[in-house]
């Protein structure tokens, strides 16, 4: 769909004293480039309209379109069409990526009076696409195929420490069949936690204490998740790599080398189902065994008990198996001065089911965003350097579409991109940035510039606003109070930006509204256009402030005299990770001696009530002191180079060849024999967790081995992030005599 | 019921080499004395049968004997008797007391469908006694009588906090019924912060997530409450004075003067109902409005809302109101040396039905500790001070018999009581011991000298372990492993000792065995000797080892040469006192000056979602630097003071003026105004809170003036505090010289 560009009305703007009054000097720009920046950006916000937006939402969202689907490929063609009538560039590129859909689902409670799960979300009046054809079943994708009967076992959030509890109560899931809820990790850790376990199959269930009647009204009376929704989900073991399972490392092109799908490294081995409350309910009610502890419990009507004896269930899964295509949408605005750099913006199109708002508000921001960039060029705007627009096929599976991308272009990319910027599944309230931290001070200023559309004061100032309220203690409130500037989070994973940041060291922001759009619709057939309407943000005004604020992001990136990196943000914020950790080990340290003492004195065993006993912890080895200074002296050297860096980017009038050192500086912190465990994972900085899923570990390598308590591993993992650091530092000083 | 003595046994049990082991020096015993007191507690712990205890258990608690009951008056005589039997001396003194049960009780969701309350809790086959006649329906004991009809608001715990939420969020009370959930602080809290804020009948309702299926599995299948299980109680305004309404201050004998019932100022005026979740899910299940916050929902499988228009209930109650006998059993044993000073016990025998674990537990194990000291006054023993064992009666209503036993005798108990050792309803697991903290060192001793029946330790190292595990940092276990006592909590009230302590300063103690006895049969008909036998303590273990170490503590001060107060703890106790309440004045300026400059800034409003607005906090007045100088430099003087008594101590050979200035010192303490708002409470170091209940306020003067930000009267209450600790130092200044 192709939209009317009010032109004229755009064109007068640029005389409004509201206008004139937002020139001041922006990061990367000399006054008077500043000046026309700030025009050609009001401008651009005058083209985005919430309504087209809202139009987009409606039309992309109109039937299930997952990944392999015929509307799947339709809406890349709808996306693709949309970008040409913008007067973008626009190439789609196919990949042949792995995906799994279920042929067989049966889940029973074995025994009288047994209950068979319904494994069902039912369509609703209230919601016009819920009960159309082609929707994909509730199921993991990734899961293997199984048919299992075993015991089973409630193993609350399926996470490590869940486990050392269980082996304190003496209940083992070896062989048996595990039942996790859904939360606190993302979902794949369950299963794979459990398998490592031994354990045979696994159910992931929502409860409605995380997700269901607790948090509010559930779907359609209000927005949360009624007792048949269920959040399908991929359990691709995407920590150790994303993307397609059958090519870690390289492009799924037609012709590329295959594993055998048995050999791949991140794929389970066992079976997975995703089931609603209503199913799990006579689940869990059936349980004996010892009641779980107080943290264990959710918020059905039942006693939570452990189980592990007496109620058995069957579980039998099936999937057809095959290759699928993966549209990858690429548009292009050749920059007009630096057409070989690139600054890369990415949403993904897939969607599990309907997707209105998963991916299809992100998504729709982004082609305003597209639309309103072609608009300002028939007014005679051209970037200085090149925009990729890209919209991402197969990211619900694992991030395919963007994984095989990057691995195909890596070498153009590191080269090329000055930065990505993504968005994903977009909500209503404050505005949530993360991402590199030499882009921190860029993030405020946009967000300083752009109006909140419920408050009127900037998206800075509500987003600290809430920060402050919602800060834990006095003492944090005061440190924001006396703060400049609001810290932009780390990114861990679970959105296209992985690839780009981790795999590539392509600086990366994710960019996103939330706090106030609360629901349970995440991967179910509610997810929908009618759900969004109601709950979510039906004015479309949250979509277009993020189309403003990700496309100045992309315009000043793309205009900048000088980039706007700080590396001494980036420094800071290292430094802030590296004094994190040493505490974190040094409580560790007088916690392990303290445990330790009251495990040997037989604390433990004499609290321990006889009749509901439970053993001890494990004695843990005493915690060494880690030689943290080859980091420590790294930072000092960066810290210098940062300095030298910034007097630099003062002084004004930057060379290409500076400007290019200052964009491809973050790939320094790549480690080229990757992190441990997972080599396809190479930044030293920012990794999603090992034992969390999308949940960042910021130094990752050392973080890991430290909580794994692996001393000589984290003694070795601190010397690759130190000669990491003291490599972008050296890169750093050489970069400013460019 | 009588029990034949195994006299010949104990006899011989002088001489075994156990015994010998335990001849150490006693606290207040030289070495000769301690040996014949070291042996007499050994014969005295044979004397204690854990199956006679049990045998009381299940006599006592065969019937329902409320107050007023035939089956009262009978368990009274019962006890007499008993106390007779082992040799006592024995009077029942009898007051008049006020006491309302209902006629009539009705509630029901106006409208369509609506709803009638059930209001009953069902006679269960596995209960023998659940079905008796004679039971006190479910019902608050003082509630007004009325018949109201008004819209329903859900008022989470019904706390001052929860209605700063309400006005936040535009809810007013006012002209309304609340219903609140139990717990968090003393029922009777609730429907008085109600009517203070306008509300016209109050509902109080048990949720399964703090007293239901989310603990455990329910009754009669495990202990915890099942859905028509209901938690009676009283919700008399005790923390202004407990005791019979009509008679504050002075014992309600039958020709004393007492108030009209309509000016007695601890009654409430409006109607007040406890139901069961069964009763509560409907109600709270028709109300609209707002999502309760995530802290106020509870276990039902509901959406908590906040209500207060749309559904309405219609609260009828009527109550027969009169005076009814209360019969307190006062057992004596008199004192071969010192037959003034008295060694008071007690503990109550009047249930809200049955009552098996609350009061029968508790006063089963304080008539075993009777017993055995007849046996004991057998072979020839004789106590130096004389022991007072009393079984109050009307103890659930608000401490009627303890409190009118002690107004009547207070010239006597400030003149002769050395100590009162309370218990009430007794469990199973850690020894919890609160009380006076001069005897905390007395209660180490004691419980290092008392075996655990489950793990064969101490009770100290038992209790010291859960301590030990539970602690909530490594910093508290650190603490605790490098201290060489436990210490003893500080009373609030919620038992018999309160008009001891708090009204007339005899020093008191209050002891209980829990932490592995769970259960909801508190003041329902379910508190069964059936429900004993299955989930509390069948071998009665613990209710032995209550008598040992209750009965030991009475032997000790009963027999000490020097009695066993240590004002250093005591001073200690205090200045930790203050040095909390310094740092949490000074954290609360902090707070305020923070809150106020986000409240002034806007910050609250720009954090608040439009379509769910919460208005900011109010201002709140700037915390001034409040001078606790006068408490301070008291403690100095008492630490002296302190020092010389237990200087004297050591030095051996009490004198009677002495040691009577010990027991006494504690009245020094009390302030002659009594605290603020309730000038029955006297004492300037323990109160129940005024808006806590049961809970202990500690410096209860300065302490609640600083929390209700009374500036001024924290002033004066600092010095009415000092001024107390200044006189206690003077004292033991003079008495050390006895």
């Amino acid at each position: 769909m192709t939209k009317n560009v009010p032109a004229l009305l755009a064109g007068l703007l640029i005389c409004l004293p509201s206008v004139l009054a937002q020139q001041h000097p922006l990061l990367g720009f000399p006054d008077s480039a500043a000046a026309i920046q700030t025009r050609w950006e009001a401008q651009f916000d005058q083209q985005l309209s919430a309504a087209h937006i809202g139009a987009n939402i409606k039309e992309l969202s109109a039937y299930p379109h997952h990944l392999g689907a015929a509307r799947d490929k339709a809406v890349a063609e709808n996306i693709a069409q949309q970008f040409k009538s913008y007067g973008w560039e626009v190439q789609t590129e196919t990949y042949q990526v792995l995906f799994s859909t279920p042929r067989t689902r049966t889940l029973e409670l074995v025994g009288v009076p047994g209950y068979h799960a319904s494994l069902k979300e039912p369509a609703l009046p209230e919601d016009a696409t819920s009960g159309q054809e082609g929707q994909l079943p509730t199921y993991n994708c990734w899961s293997a195929d199984g048919d299992v009967t075993g015991p089973l076992v409630y193993v609350n959030y399926g996470l490590p420490e869940d486990y050392e509890w269980l082996d304190r109560i003496g209940v083992s899931v070896k062989g048996k069949i595990v039942i996790a809820r859904y939360g606190r990790a993302w979902r794949g850790i369950k299963p794979k936690v459990a398998q490592e376990h031994g354990a045979i199959g696994c159910l992931i269930y929502s409860d409605p204490h995380d997700d269901g009647y607790f948090q509010g009204d559930v779907y359609p009376k209000g927005p949360y998740k009624n007792e048949y929704g269920v959040q399908r989900g991929s359990v691709m073991d995407f920590v150790v790599y994303p993307g397609d399972p059958l090519t870690p490392g390289i492009g799924a092109t037609a012709d590329a080398k295959r594993l055998d799908r048995s050999k791949a490294p991140n794929l389970l081995k066992m079976p997975v189902l995703p089931i609603s409350y209503h199913d799990a309910q006579p689940l869990l009610a059936a349980l004996q065994g010892p009641v779980a502890p107080a943290t264990w419990r959710g918020g059905l009507p039942i006693t939570y008990h452990i189980g592990g004896q007496g109620a058995s269930v069957h579980l039998t899964l099936a999937f057809d198996w095959g290759l699928k295509p993966a549209y990858d949408v690429i548009a292009t605005f050749k920059g007009a001065r630096y057409p070989d750099e690139w600054v890369v913006r990415g949403n993904h199109h897939d969607a599990w089911i309907n997707g209105a708002s998963d991916p299809v508000t992100g998504l729709s921001a982004m082609l305003e965003e597209a639309q309103a960039i072609g608009a300002l060029a028939r007014q005679g705007y051209r970037p200085a350097r090149t925009l990729v627009y890209c919209a991402w096929d197969g990211e619900e599976q694992g991030l395919l579409g963007s994984t095989e991308w990057v691995e195909t272009h890596a070498a153009a990319l590191q080269k090329k991109a000055v930065a990505y910027i993504n968005t994903d599944n977009n909500g209503r309230g404050f505005l949530e940035a993360a991402g590199s931290h030499a882009l921190q001070p860029l993030v405020n200023e946009v967000s300083r510039g752009v109006t909140d559309p419920e408050t009127h004061v900037s998206l800075w100032e509500r987003a600290r606003a809430a920060k402050l309220v919602h800060a834990d203690n006095t003492k944090a409130k005061k440190e924001l109070l006396d703060a400049s500037t609001l810290t932009i989070d780390a990114l861990g994973s679970g959105s296209d930006y992985s690839p780009f940041l981790q795999h590539t060291g392509v600086p990366s922001l994710n960019l996103g509204f939330g706090g106030e759009d609360g629901g349970g619709e995440y991967h179910s057939i509610y997810d929908s256009y009618d759900d969004f309407m109601r709950f979510k943000d039906p004015t479309f005004a949250y979509q277009r402030a993020l189309a403003q604020v990700a496309g100045r992001i992309v315009l000043r990136l793309a205009g900048a005299v000088t980039l706007p990196f700080d590396f001494r943000t980036l420094h800071k914020t290292i430094s802030n990770y590296l004094d994190d950790l040493v505490a974190a080990t040094e409580a560790q340290r007088t916690n392990t001696a303290i445990e330790n003492k009251l495990i040997r004195s037989g604390q433990y065993d004499l609290a321990s009530d006889p009749q509901n006993a439970t053993k001890a912890p494990l004695l843990r080895a005493e915690v060494p002191f880690v030689d943290f200074s080859p980091l420590q002296n790294a930072l000092v050297a960066l810290q210098l180079a940062a300095d030298t860096i910034a007097a630099r980017q003062a002084a004004g009038a930057a060379s290409p060849a500076f400007n290019e050192g200052l964009y491809r500086a973050e790939q320094q912190l790549l480690t080229s024999e990757g992190l441990p465990k997972r080599t396809w994972y190479k930044h030293t900085i920012y990794a999603p967790g090992y034992y969390t899923g999308y949940g960042v570990k910021t130094l990752p390598g050392v973080r890991e081995a430290i909580e794994q308590r692996q001393w000589k591993e984290a003694a070795d993992q601190v010397v690759v992030a130190a000669t990491a650091v003291n490599k972008l530092a050296t890169y750093l000083r050489e970069v400013a005599n460019k």
